[in-house]
């Protein structure tokens, strides 16, 4: 992650301004405030603005005059009972907006969640920064021979090389390219025409990093988390959620222990999983072929008792 | 507007509290913040909770790294371009919430904007409290003759002695006899059963009163109000938008008179009606019958061409 | 329910038109078309229209340019699959679009879920029928002890006829009134002003019966169901809920399957009861007090693990 | 536009199916259905299933018992009164659904409405089309001076083919180098691993093809097309608007008459530019030095004034 001076700058002077409020406030969410957590290789993500805390939450769902809030841990038990319920409406009165910086394609993976605010840096009107994502090595893998849609084994270092190549030649001539359509920079050539902003940016690539503002409130963050800090969300994607996930901490940590129990650590079953496991239970020994299970659902079932509950380590 | 002794401690503890943040803040709004302010006979509105400012607006616009503003004019001018060419999301970056106390009919039309967070006092759960609207003589009015949906001529005082003594009487009974069939209150009769709560309250009428929490970001609240505080919404609904018009001056003065300007005393001119104009600024006299426009339709032609801007007085 | 002749007769007329089309089409939804299904003492669901069929969730998954379904059990796999991992997106591509009579107080519920579209009969602008709810002697119950939102015991026959009699003398009176205050109907008494239908409403009580049209997708009507068609949700929802069941296993019999297996007849398992779940497959004997559950998640997690998968019957 | 003979073979399937129905049917657009409309150089808009009709916003504004309909000329009024007071809910009973092909950068400016289901195609399960948008010379702009998110003058004829040739070269070469670090196809590399799918698809520029599903109900198709039909959105997606205005006409003949007349042929007026009318009606020469607007917002009302009413050729 590269900041101009200009950008630090603004951070700092952000960083440094103090008001007096009124509105709940959280020290721990506070610190980090307007601080950018870096992601990948040259994105972030920064908390710019919140309103609430655990006691909102509790606040919402008692629909009180004042804080509503009780003894801590009547408070946390009170989110817990919520969570596990799934009674969503008093976590939407909590609301978090972000400044990320980030890949296109991981943008457009993102930007399919609907329930939120987003102020994107219009390439219409701006130009975007030289920066594309180049993964790490360790993040190259081959497509996954038993998932579709996932990453199998580890490049090795021949091909490795040869693919970070290819990746950082083309962003790169795209790139360069898409200055020289726009011809507005140095070297700026008078003899020829610019093509339009909206235009010339066709050429990039799409691990180009773009930004934007990002609001969305505490229930669909958790909805978006608990997807995209799931082991099965592309790599990428699911770098940005975990350095979210700190946040969620810092900010509500009843709420995101409670999130850790009831979602990131929990498991679905299915009417037939809970029939097997009920046999399971009475000391019957079953196995797939028994259980009237498919394949695919008996070995989920297996991972759901084996594994130990997942979470952020 | 009655509160309990609890509840005004409630609120003023609230109202104590002050913490520091690196958050927007805004004076004028925290000096309304948490104060109730009455609406209709028993309702009132308070700002509970908010994020951002007239400065976040514009910061989201440009994707800054910092707060984004500039100098004041210059702010309040991308304001007004925004505005005025329904460039919404940036307006979207500012959240309030807000708890209101109304009467069930109101509650009936404003839950259909659908854009915007809500946790109810549940009656499932808790019992109402012993309040109803009973509206003031000048608002009981007959039915429009002309507006199938509206209001005409107010009654005269026989007639709306007689409205107001069944409204009050019907009320009073129906409420009477819930908390006899809740049967949990003094006086309660250990000899019967009470009758469940989510099943009781469907003897109350829509004039009891009920509350909720209420969060939106501020584009959405523009269009509630643009809708709820225009003439021809029901007073009641009216009256509430008009205590919130109050709070969004002291939130975000620049939007506020941005959607004065270009919302609440704009007019929208079909094509028709632009036909009309044109041939009117030429010099020609039209009339209905030469207009082509229908009869409504040119009233309200009319209608925008005499008469001054509305917006709250 | 009743229905006057002109209604039943607009709903012979609809259901005896016949059209031809090239559009995905369901016989045993199209049996049901514009059928009333009796709910409650006066309500009704009946469907008025739909798009899709289970071909259109697959169709939607491949992306396809014809129809993109392949074999039966094919289909019914994929179908099963995007359930089990929340892929809701296919299940968005089916909509449909119900009219229902209901009490005010069972749409007040209702209304709560905002991803959907409403038309419900306006009382600004027209009258309500004479009809209002009436639990039948088996629906009338005492406050839970154990829930404090749910019902308890039975009333006895005392009790109940005493709380019916309440309810049938409030409901009428103040539907008398509404009429008497609106004074347009006969007997019209030309010598008085009629009240607003605006302002009129507010004399009825909640278990006047409204109605609305309510269009929906597949996902979030199935998400609706799992919450209203669930044993902790009011009977009086519930028994909606159920009635729309029946349609939507006739529309998408295999997407219907898979919500019986993977929502309603499933059960999620927090981190902490999936690790009491371990160590009784290991062999332990845990109790309560050893599971290092609260006794409640305790109490939830005996109940997933003995009764038998729930489903409508 | 170029398809396969196997997708030119399921689409002439899909066309020839006949099935009856009770549902609402419009002929017109029946014959449109699952037919691709080009758009751009290799792009396509197709309706793959409709609900409702014209008849159906009556029906649903009158929420009646049977198709709600009356006279035409009564039921054009009634759908002109809702279109003219932004009555939005009876037109969000009619629901399309689109499949469209469409090169990246548009998709991202559409997906930002967020009103509306969307399945796309999956780049990290499939592999993409070598297919790219190169605009036609006339639609190879400079970027415009007057407006900083805008086109002005048409490249001339040296400069636009030195920009194609860059968008062709490097579009192609990504394209080719996704392939091979796919290595997948022929000709398939046996002694080197793939990268996946996930990873492989950032090489893409951001004028490769994609495609997906989109639905959306007829209130939120108008506003997207009162966007994106409009002279200031971008030409390649005002392409895409285009296309769709032509179904739409062809589905609800009268909900496109008015909105035509009340949306994109319509002007909104300010509180002040209503003022200078009011002045200029009166007789009185305004200038913008003396009519108190902005340079800018005169030059918006001499537009709104001067200019024919807009609308589709």
């Amino acid at each position: 992650m590269r900041l101009t001076p200009a950008q630090t700058d603004e951070i700092d002077a952000a960083r440094a301004a103090r008001a007096e409020t009124r509105r709940p406030t959280v020290p721990a969410l506070e610190d980090l405030l307007f601080k950018p957590l870096p992601v990948l290789d040259h994105g972030f993500v920064r908390v710019i603005d919140y309103m609430g805390d655990d006691g909102a939450i509790v606040q919402a769902a008692r629909v009180s005059y004042g804080t509503g809030t009780k003894r801590v841990s009547e408070d946390a038990g009170l989110i817990r009972y919520l969570m596990r319920h799934r009674h969503s409406t008093p976590f939407e009165m909590c609301e978090i907006k972000y400044h990320v910086k980030l890949p296109i394609f991981v943008a457009r993976q993102w930007i399919r969640h609907r329930t939120a605010n987003v102020n994107e840096y219009s390439a219409r009107y701006s130009i975007l920064d030289r920066e594309f994502y180049l993964p790490a090595p360790e993040h190259l893998a081959a497509q996954s021979a038993a998932n579709r849609q996932g990453r199998g084994a580890v490049l090795d270092a021949t091909e490795s090389a040869r693919v970070l190549d290819l990746l950082r030649t083309d962003a790169t001539r795209s790139y360069d390219h898409y200055l020289e359509m726009l011809n507005e920079d140095a070297p700026h050539d008078p003899g020829r025409q610019g093509l339009a902003r909206e235009l010339a940016r066709m050429n990039l690539t799409l691990n180009a990093y773009t930004q934007w503002y990002w609001k969305t409130d505490l229930h669909n963050l958790l909805h978006f988390l608990s997807l995209r800090a799931d082991p099965h969300a592309q790599y990428e994607i699911r770098a940005y959620a975990e350095a979210m996930l700190t946040t969620v901490q810092a900010w509500v940590p009843a709420a995101y222990q409670a999130f850790l129990d009831y979602r990131l650590g929990a498991v679905t079953l299915s009417a037939g999983m809970r029939a097997v496991l009920r046999r399971m239970l009475a000391g019957e020994a079953v196995d797939q072929a028994g259980s009237g299970l498919p394949k695919r659902e008996w070995a989920e079932l297996m991972a759901a008792l084996d594994a130990p509950p997942t979470g952020p380590a």
